[in-house]
């Protein structure tokens, strides 16, 4: 059912946690199943230095954020503005096509994340 | 949002994993968010001895199981075909609405659990 690559964040998730001093703070919620994402990044210079997440969602949820929080790191904002839903669920491995919405929830909490970051800045 | 049991069983959750001799198993799955869930149940003279669970669902449907495999733990299997997933959120001090329907997944894994039990005997 889940790839080798989505049990392996699912069991060891990168970037857990919360960064109290974080420049962008975005929070959504997944109107399918009700979960909650909260996603943490801090920024210098255009460049994405740290992204952590919070999530109460499931394991596709946990392994999406994982690997999506793991591949904005270092990037520019424009970058990590265009990571897709797609993206990161292709870098897993793929999904099952009914935890295609909790792949969903990574992608909108960063984006969430950097738009509260224009707005402060 | 989530009560302090509900976060006490996400965080630390009881009877997780799996029965290799297990007398019934179940799985189900959630229609409304593609969750799966498998429950294990060692039963002995009418009796739970032993309840395991193991899921990709969601913190709410991991501190439903948890909460609902301690309350059918060394009950007998009339009393556990009668736990309610009501009784397991009232248990847990509730859950938000949108979350009602991953407690659904506990009550449905232990009967299933229970229905494979009586089909082998
Ligand atoms: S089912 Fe809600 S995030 Fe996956």
């Amino acid at each position: 059912l889940y790839s080798d690559k989505v049990l392996e964040h699912f069991a060891n998730p990168h970037n857990v946690g919360e960064i109290p001093d974080a420049d962008g703070v975005g929070e959504v919620g997944n109107a399918k199943c009700g979960d909650i994402m909260k996603m943490y990044l801090k920024i210098k210079d255009g460049i994405i230095e740290d992204a952590k997440f919070k999530t109460f969602g499931c394991g596709a949820a946990i392994a999406t954020s994982s690997m999506a929080t793991d591949m904005i790191k270092g990037s520019t904002i424009e970058d990590a503005l265009k990571l897709s839903n797609q993206a990161v669920v292709e870098a897993l491995d793929g999904l099952p096509a009914s935890k295609i919405h909790c792949s969903v929830l990574a992608e909108q909490a960063v984006k969430a994340a950097l738009a509260d970051y224009y707005r402060k800045n």
